[in-house]
């Protein structure tokens, strides 16, 4: 099912939605780190048992993924054409390990039309992701391309 | 073989260093995006040809990824132990396609030791990631606490 599709005129400062549960999986994490980030923290339990974290936890990009995955399926804006521009103050803030459970929230904190396109504009979003506990996992302020409506972005 | 472990005396604003190349092929775009980001952009070369694009372009964040990689395989600081507290001004500047070769540059920007803490400090690191052509794929910040030599991390 596509959600409604909102456009620029649609939104405003202040607006949130909530996401997930995202399930971290013992499998997952090793699968991604192998392929991209294989520090024994993220690939070797045993290893990781001994290590900082006391044990295995996500490489923070295999985290940022899976939240991009959430956005494409919960696909807060329909099927709108959005382009992302930057990513900012992206922080990971607390380890992620197997088995758990994140919730995503985004906020809209800025908002503005281009002055000299104005058949689109910039979103800016603080998205939050939190775990089965409370804690901020991580957090990111991402800067969206958005066209207004009747914009052909 | 283990590269020589560099601390924070070891470092200093303004030294470089060069990777890749990294080979983005289409069979991996397609499937890091239909894990993470199944966007038709992304995963369908057909739909992707009449897109906005012209053709298949690479998830922006399996390309974070593919950075990643490349710096725990070339490990420039050893085995010396890093974390990675915040990235920020994340950019993808230019589309990657498949069959696109990527260089990596990597630059200390700034380097200072904790004044509460100083058996560490926090490197500051401008990555740039550029195609084969000359063109900025991608570019951001990242901040790196590096332990001093004899610190405990």
């Amino acid at each position: 099912m596509t959600k409604r599709a909102l456009f620029l005129e649609d939104l405003e400062v202040g607006q949130t939605w909530t996401g997930g549960p995202i399930e971290m999986s013992e499998d997952d994490i090793i699968r991604f780190a192998r392929e991209f980030d294989p520090q024994p923290m993220h690939v070797d339990p045993v290893a990781a048992a001994s290590g900082r974290f006391g044990g295995l936890i996500a490489s923070g990009w295999h985290v940022a993924a899976a939240v991009m995955r959430e956005f494409v399926d919960s696909a807060p804006f329909g099927d709108t054409p959005l382009l992302g521009l930057k990513v900012d103050d992206l922080q990971w803030r607390h380890a992620v390990r197997p088995g758990d459970r994140l919730s995503v929230k985004r906020e809209i904190v800025d908002l503005r039309r281009s002055e000299s396109k104005p058949d689109r504009g910039v979103l800016t979003m603080r998205m939050t992701i939190t775990n089965q506990d409370g804690d901020v996992a991580m957090s990111f302020v991402n800067l969206i391309q958005i066209p207004a409506r009747g914009g052909a972005l």
